[in-house]
């Protein structure tokens, strides 16, 4: 019977990677964890971790092995404490390379989360934008399996492992499938932002603790290229590199291959579903890795059975 | 008082450039004209010009001069003919180069529009996918002014002056600002797809031939950088080039300049709306020149007053 | 019987296109012509032109059409007065984003040509680098025929007609071959520099007006993609794109194609001569497209017979 | 004083990073080892290792912390079996992507090497070639140092560490400075090529096991952004990412960021020294980071005192 498990961490990583599990947790099964901000500052706002996406983890999922697919189901995303940090001016990759002295000093920012209305309010820098808020959004900035190869990657880039995508649409109700690389997959996570918009082009989201509660399944011998996801109308895929015409090209790849493989789709089929109905989302442009998703809204779906 | 034209094309141009004017107007009057589709085809299915984006005019704008704005306003977009044509395979350049031997030949394939219905339904190839139907929702894939240095640029690719640039936010009820380079501005248009998802990853949409209506405004010494928009909901820049980075670095800059320029924020501030509201979209990553779009959403803007 | 033109231009162009020939040449024939420099300046230094590589010709070479191949043959470039010009720092997009802040602002230099010598002296602005000399190695920076369709580019960028490319390759000796698109091939030329390495990233060679001799053959149905080239040495062939992975995949495309075209090479053939020789050249990384080179050496052909 | 260590390794590694040394060695000495081929084959052309560019290593080199530098001067390349094997055809992302369908299939092909000649000769495929011979210039595939944060990074790719760079520079006779991330700097090697041209196209280098035999120096508090180098005749820094335009702007802020260490020049002289003098190369277009050089000729440089 699935198991809840509640987990407290004591220590963090900045990659991502086949560390020493913290964790063994059954397919099936729920876990609740706290989670560090970008910067290592904890729900106290004390510095429990050097900067740069600590990560909780990584997770041991029983039975999952290389070859197979994992999903994971974010439930909930609770910030924690009321303060959120930020980046204040654009990054300087976002702009034309003769715009960026037009740029202000990148400095950092204070929003005053309100959990009950739901709302962040900048606190700090002042600003000519009056009263600034922002609706409450969680989301996981950066997450995923150990990568291939043994690797260890750093937290602040991306790769069909996961990472540090930091794309929005990673909030409550949405189920990733990772490609399962080592044995247990050695989850991790960490990152969240109470709000982001596309891009991420401040370089960061409002950077917040925060507890968050997800569940796992193994799919054996489930072929994954690189990550995937679906929420409640569509389903989508991450692609991760640059530039963003290569991050376009491995998403629209993983989609069009993915039609194939779960609808049985033939190439002149898939191709045409597709063409007709993608949207493309831009995940982060910030990272090392920037992050492109291509989704297809599951009403284009219904018509066709899954094999 | 404005004035409503009704012009019947008679010849197509492949280039936009400082071409013959067909028509010269008032600022402030309305345009409807008939367009014939990417492939020269007009509403009766009859070849009326060489494929490859065939424009109508260019309409001469009087008093619009070098160094002013040109508002394009996009009334109505109505398809003519039944008949719509498509391409019926992802184009290589939109999967890893590894993928592209899984992709299909390229064909044409043909929508039967309804448009009492408004749905246009796939006819030719057979596929998997039934009864394959899609809303009519119109746009213009290519139009512009005339380039700066009188340039005369083919309609398969984009710049700041217009062009190619295949986003289905080109919609009826929509404004666009365009710089204008020549005396007269000197508008063309013409590649009206009747449906079109993101990226025109099949290197069409469904090409149509249709009846244009538009009305222009000019602007007189409004400092406009690349294409901008607005429709009832948002706000627009679209960046024009390859890699889809330097796209989206040109809609970036665009936008954050705009900011500054129309509501008077100061550096920190214009970035720190942008950052936190930015929602950007694939117009076209087919052509020579990629489209990026930099949105914002009006009820961002609703606190700030236009100076 | 051939016959070697003097030209004397009265008018220049900013754009490469179909614009009225200046002067009508039969295959074969050699012209002697003067060209001003980027910045409009003349052997005078006299403006004689508005800034941004302005163009003498379109030269008509009888007997050119569409379809056809046009060698260019470099016979002699000689700079005609003792300024040259320069930009004084790197340009933005040559460094990465963040470190742009770090670079100077961008003024104009002077160098003093020493042509007897052939060297060409750092004048102004002072810095540290003493007396600062560098050689007189003259080539052409934009040349090229009207582009397909009937376009008029801006001398500022390139593409398959030439254009602006600033590779410092197109020197005396060298034949250049480029596609006929229109009519006479219309053949333009202009922004000699005395000396530039790699990449024009400051954004120019040493500007300077010249006296350019070059002749003409018609290549009757000779298919060529895009521009390429050949000198004692090596030939090679020119992608002019962005970002720079699609100007090498442009030039790679071609020279694959060339092997195959010229020596009968298959398609297993050609890939392992040009995977085992190839070398790679970088023209220009300032212009809108840049400029990649792909050369092989003569020496690896040697023993495969022309078809 | 100095030792000379032979090193026989018995276990290979397909990450680069802070694995448990196999040797320690002092400032200063030199170690002769042996290493494979990239597909894991060992000098008796027996399967040593899985095949993915396996690496020696790690040797631990006392003194050397992070913030350092790390002089490795390849002293000696070996090949040391008489097979070279290779990819047969253009990887595909090195053409167009309308152009991978006119690629044939890749597969691998080999070479005799004729040690005492100096020369490959390729023995299979069959091709129109006739008797096809590169001469043996023996260069390190894949080299560097365990990376920042404690990653491991698969050996198919590079970064600021070095890697996977595939750049035929990197032969003997060449100084290699690393920057240290970790303690013992962690020296990895292998990957060694016979022969190759420009930017890897095939996806291999004529791929050969060798005696490899280098000597390393720390550099104190030497400031390495990333990958730097010199010969006889040049000095030059290696950008490792994608797009080759990023890659070209790393190893130009890195050369233009040593230039003002090294040589104490202001901002105005290092841009100007290097906008007239450098020359690019082209590392590998094959891996997922690609590979630029920047070069300086000694000769540009000879006139100013290194600080």
């Amino acid at each position: 019977m699935p198991t809840t498990h509640h987990f407290r961490p004591t220590h963090y990583h900045h990659t991502i990677g086949s560390h020493e599990p913290v964790l063994t947790i059954a397919d099936g099964d729920t876990v609740v964890t706290t989670t560090i901000d970008a910067f290592g500052r904890d729900e106290d706002d004390a510095q429990a971790a050097p900067r740069g996406n600590p990560m909780v983890g990584p997770f041991y999922v029983q039975g999952a092995e290389a070859g197979d697919g994992l999903a994971f189901h974010i439930e909930r995303i609770t910030p924690n404490r009321k303060v959120g940090r930020i980046f204040t001016a654009l990054a300087a990759n976002t702009v034309l390379p003769e715009y960026t002295g037009q740029l202000p000093e990148r400095g950092e920012g204070e929003f005053r989360l309100d959990l009950d209305e739901g709302t962040a309010t900048l606190i700090h820098p002042t600003t000519q934008l009056g009263t600034f808020s922002v609706p409450i959004q969680p989301m996981i900035g950066c997450f995923g399996v150990a990568p291939v190869r043994g690797q260890f990657i750093s937290t602040l880039t991306s790769g069909e492992f996961g990472g540090n995508m930091d794309y929005r649409g990673f909030a409550a109700g949405v189920t990733v499938y990772f490609p399962v690389f080592m044995p247990g997959a050695l989850v991790h996570l960490g990152d969240v932002h109470a709000w982001q918009a596309d891009g991420e082009i401040l370089g960061t989201g409002i950077e917040v603790s925060a507890e968050v509660q997800f569940s796992v399944r193994v799919l054996k011998s489930q072929k994954i290229g690189t990550v995937r996801g679906e929420n409640e109308t569509h389903i989508f895929t991450a692609g991760n590199a640059r530039p963003l015409d290569q991050a376009l090209q491995i998403a629209t790849t993983e989609m069009d291959a993915w039609l194939r493989q779960a609808y049985g789709l033939d190439a002149r089929s898939a191709g045409l579903l597709l063409g007709h109905y993608v949207q493309y989302e831009v995940g982060n442009v910030f990272d090392p890795a920037y992050t492109m998703i291509c989704k297809l809204p599951k009403t284009a779906l219904a018509a066709f059975r899954k094999v």
